[in-house]
């Protein structure tokens, strides 16, 4: 009560320049990832952009996944499923399996896009996509209507063509690259802009 | 031990032409966030790549936060905090509150920001931030050696100078918000680029 006064009082005397708009999912850039699983005989592709890295120790993310979907179900069966991270070029087919379900149609068919052999797990990942994670499900739980899964990240592959120095994971070249960003509430697909800084350093210059 | 040795055949036949690096944690375009704690009086501030919306109904999203730092104490006994998403413009005040600690400074004096009311709980919004969201801890678990706190989303605040259509959260101009892009595992905070695509429409191509 307290507290929903004074900001009432700061929103009155035009002191905020900002307008409320209740419980939003709003949340930007994310990245456009394809989430495939099954095997390389009985694949489904899902577009993500609700995805995050958890822990460093082990390298895991989670995947935030419908409970109506085909894919959901593939995961708690299978226990795998890669992450595919998707660029500008691809732009349509990770819309298309964003907007289509796998129990009409075999996207992998439908879309174009090409599955290859994992090298720990039964789900392949995507040709396509520069960037795949191959992901052991450890973990999951349900969080309001959506499941959350939680994947330890066994491998990580990269083109060979994005890397600035062949060994080593994070020389890509992003304007190679070219991820596609999803603007999440905004409802737009972007490309990745210029870079502005140096994480871990740039912030030293407020230093005192 | 079936899926590698058709995974190296297919690698030396020069078929793939990816490289596999192990378990990585890498992923991107993140956004970067600054995730404020405490109260009014009492706030601490630190930077998150590793957020994600979780599901839509009630809008939740999910934050990765180091066990040994302030911040998820903070959030055990306060059980609110607040996302804000930063902008090219704040880089440098988002990188400082990624690397120092609430223990030794007060991260709002030193790094000019400015805290302001939240509407439902007690951890204050950030005002350089175009998009705040107040969250009420509902759930959290331990992921390896990190804290992944689930928050439920009760309050959206949007700049009003940053929309298009001051009666929706979705109108937001994407170039005048100007997000800034954590590029997790390359290390690079990036602008965001041209749109090159509407969601839930440009897949609509591919349908047969």
């Amino acid at each position: 009560m307290t507290i929903s006064l004074i900001y009432l009082y700061l929103h009155y005397k035009n002191i905020i320049m900002k307008t409320t708009f209740g419980p939003q999912k709003i949340m930007f850039p994310c990245p456009a990832t394809l989430v495939v699983t099954g095997t390389m005989e009985d694949a489904n592709i899902v577009t993500i952009a609700w995805v995050s890295l958890l822990t460093s120790l082990p390298p895991s993310l989670g995947i935030s996944v419908g409970q109506r979907g085909f894919s959901g179900e593939a995961i708690k069966k299978n226990r795998n499923f890669t992450v595919n991270i998707a660029t500008v070029d691809i732009m349509k087919e990770a819309d298309f399996c964003g907007i289509t379900s796998g129990k009409d149609l075999d996207k992998f068919k439908e879309s174009g896009l090409t599955k290859m052999p994992s090298k720990h797990i039964e789900s392949p990942i995507i040709k396509e996509c520069p960037l795949n994670l191959e992901c052991k499900l450890v973990d999951w739980q349900i969080v309001g209507r959506t499941n959350h899964f939680i994947g330890e990240i066994l491998e990580t592959h990269i083109d060979t063509d994005k890397l600035k120095d062949v060994n080593k994971y994070g020389s890509i070249d992003i304007e190679v690259f070219n991820p596609l960003i999803y603007i999440g509430g905004v409802r737009e697909y972007r490309k990745v802009g210029e870079k502005v800084g140096d994480p871990y350093s740039i912030g030293n210059q407020l230093k005192k």
